[in-house]
């Protein structure tokens, strides 16, 4: 009953089309392109279909992000999975869904996200700690990327708090470094774990992957985030060069805002792709 | 256009019953009473709308947790709005979401739970610091639970690591005493701040009292995992014997396996409601 995992399909996409690039799929109705603007949830599938037709010879993976498509209402998770099923099987998608809670309810997001979405990869919480985290670990062909240096400006507000390691022999290191030793203990026990870095941030990016050097990492913020894409994907790569997801979303996804927004994002997700490439062989 | 504020209904609803007492509705297909087992998605919101109105004389509010209807599949936030329409509106309702995102996707999020779902409050994650809260405490008339000190085995995990303060000075303290002490920040700024804290653990809830003597705070964790409910309410309550929600689902849910499900749900609310305000006197 089991397909490939995540991370079988992740290698073979990225190897087939030599990409690191993942699409992130944030549709709002108020930023579709002018031809599908004022015409409902319908038009935003439609969008989203065509960005997946589009960039498919460029993308290793996707990535819906669940706020999207949960603001438009009790409709959302349904259109939501019209999208998906835009999506062939064997490119793996992420749900970039940001869950976290005591472990009897991770339980029940790991059955939506897993079961009834059908994703491959979920995006988590640490806040709540190993049992929050471990009943998406469970299905080991799925794949979960814990949150580690976050994207955002106020990223640092915890992640960059200096904490005290247990044993107290060790020199403080920030939070999000806690976070990235811990859950390369979970990896050595599971094997399906990743991190979330922002590649706002190249010298943490670049900090984890020196502490996990084969975590997959998933890494958010070049865009309109205003991520530097090259320093992201230098501080990123593992050792055979990959080991790592560009996600980038509304470059992509508005890339124009007129009536060739599926070409024009194909056309960001191939320049993408090449840059990704350059700097991976830079 | 807007209505009174979560604080107030919940004020108000808290003083009418006399109740601290928030009933949890987290119900799954596979707990429903013998009579409405096997039956689908109807039973289950035909189950939660009895446990609403068999628990109403007792609860001061009511917090469905989303990830029971998401597992339930795309129909899920559609049965979720079902429950929600049997909840009178001047009892305020809490989403336990749990979500944290970046800014722009956590303005999605809120959108979702306080313009769709209508919820009155929302539980949301602090890992990604202020502009992942932010989005939903500008709905000045609701209000954000942020996670503070959990109620699971794993809490400890990562909210006990010990922080450095900013300054050096001051001495180390757990996360999730640093969050304590950021969110009673916020709270300055925006007035409409609370916290989680687990009944399971009532001695850290106590020092988050200490930290934020007036800050609202959500504790769930009494019944099935285990909470001690005297000493979670003597640790929670404010100087004026109020200021927490005590949060119980399963004990009150499932009561009863059987064809009195309703009626035990209403008796254990009834009992858990004068057992909290038997501790508040004592």
């Amino acid at each position: 009953m089991s397909g490939p995992s995540f991370l079988e399909k992740w290698q073979q996409a990225s190897s087939e089309r030599q990409s690191l690039l993942c699409v992130g799929l944030d549709p709002e109705l108020d930023r579709l392109p002018a031809p599908l603007r004022g015409r409902g949830p319908e038009a935003l599938v439609r969008f989203c279909r065509e960005i997946v037709e589009a960039t498919l010879p460029y993308a290793c993976a996707y990535k819906p992000n669940l706020a999207f498509f949960e603001a438009l209402g009790p409709q959302g998770w349904s259109l939501l999975r019209e999208v998906l099923a835009a999506i062939p099987p064997q490119v793996p998608v992420i749900a970039d869904a940001k869950r976290g809670d005591i472990g009897h309810t991770a339980r029940a997001y790991a059955t939506a996200i897993f079961e009834q979405l059908g994703c491959d990869a979920v995006t988590v919480q640490p806040y709540l700690g190993y049992d929050g985290v471990q009943p998406f670990l469970a299905y080991h062909e799925k794949l979960a990327f814990v949150l580690c240096r976050t994207s955002n400006p106020g990223a640092g507000d915890f992640q960059d708090l200096l904490v005290q390691s247990a044993s107290g022999e060790a020199q403080a290191r920030p939070l999000y470094l806690a976070v990235a030793e811990r859950v390369r203990q979970w990896q050595e026990r599971h094997g399906n774990c990743g991190l979330v870095a922002g590649a706002t941030y190249p010298r943490e990016l670049a900090a984890i992957r020196e502490r996990c050097p084969t975590l997959p990492l998933l890494v958010p913020g070049v865009g309109a985030q205003g991520g530097e894409l090259e320093a992201a994907v230098r501080a990123g790569l593992d050792e055979h060069g990959g080991g790592m997801l560009i996600a980038v979303s509304r470059a992509i996804l508005y890339a124009d805002g007129g009536s060739d927004y599926a070409l024009a994002a194909g056309e960001a997700a191939r320049r993408l792709r090449a840059a990704i490439n350059q700097a991976r062989g830079s």
